[in-house]
């Protein structure tokens, strides 16, 4: 199926050699949920976007992933709904409900949700529609996006749709189900 | 509030270089959640327990992390329910599902999440209870540890028991806001 929701991700403040793991985490768990596109400030890394693209090219599906100057202007200009994701936020449950109340008056109002980092400039505060925290203890930020994401698109199953993948899993309780897809409807099925 | 479920995570084959952060994220969402301890396998790895102790001491409460030499044994021989985390695997909604089942029907049984990593072993698959996948697209382990976490507590907030904290975060809409626990009741409030 498809997402029903428009939903950006803004990763603030990558840094390259520190980040990429959580970056890229960042990135497939928007991806691997519906969302369309990841912006990311700090400082531009090919091997991120690269990291990104590899898997585009493997699982399929239209994903983009941009590095962005001036973050700020995109939350300042969003037209839509924005959470920035803080541990010095409202509660979860919330924050969450409020978005999911302006969705069921327009589902295709953009969503931009702003992942930060541990020095957030007060104006992130200030421009968010919403300052939302997933608890109030430290944890992590992929883990923050993921549950937010899986509230709000509020779906049984992350079950989105990939256009033209190379490879297809197919869901299977005792081991790795694979299809390929270069050779048409070739199936593999290994026993681990 | 107490969090209701006895929860473990073992997170398999740690490597300290590469692995330092996820490993950590892992270990705090499973803390942030009302999970009682991580096990972790792979490489031993100081540096990653001291993180997670630093949290404990400013946070409060009493998590545990410990290194495992053999965490097939700790699977084959546990006692509750074990629940793969995998590509590879049932379906979320039906995997969660499962397991809330068995817990209605025995509040105390002890869960045991297995972040697993690229490469597995068969044995996994075969000694867990559930195998299951937070969709078929790669993402992230930490995301999917995060959202089952999230699906099998079903608590509206992540609002869970720390005891003895240094510092303690007010839920607040418009900025940080802290409670210092060490001078007893002195609050302070920031204006970021």
């Amino acid at each position: 199926m498809k997402s029903q929701f428009d939903i950006t991700v803004l990763r603030l403040n990558h840094r390259p050699s520190r980040d990429k793991r959580v970056s890229t985490h960042i990135a497939l768990t928007t991806r691997a949920i519906g969302g369309k596109k990841v912006y990311y400030s700090g400082h531009y890394d090919t091997s991120l976007e690269q990291s990104v693209e590899r898997v585009k090219g493997t699982w399929g599906g239209s994903f983009e992933i941009e590095f962005l100057e001036k973050p700020l202007k995109l939350i300042k200009n969003w037209k839509g709904v924005s959470i920035h994701l803080t541990m010095y936020g409202s509660k979860l449950s919330e924050g969450v409900q409020e978005t999911k109340q302006r969705l069921l008056d327009d589902p295709t109002l953009p969503v931009l949700i702003i992942v930060g980092g541990a020095k957030v400039p007060p104006e992130i505060f200030e421009y968010s529609t919403i300052n939302l925290s997933v608890g109030n203890q430290p944890h992590s930020e992929i883990a923050a996006l993921a549950v937010v994401l899986d509230r709000l698109i509020d779906s049984e199953n992350w079950e989105f749709d990939f256009p033209e993948p190379r490879l297809t899993i197919i869901p299977d309780s005792r081991g790795k189900n694979v299809l390929e897809n270069t050779e048409k409807s070739e199936k593999s099925k290994e026993s681990e």
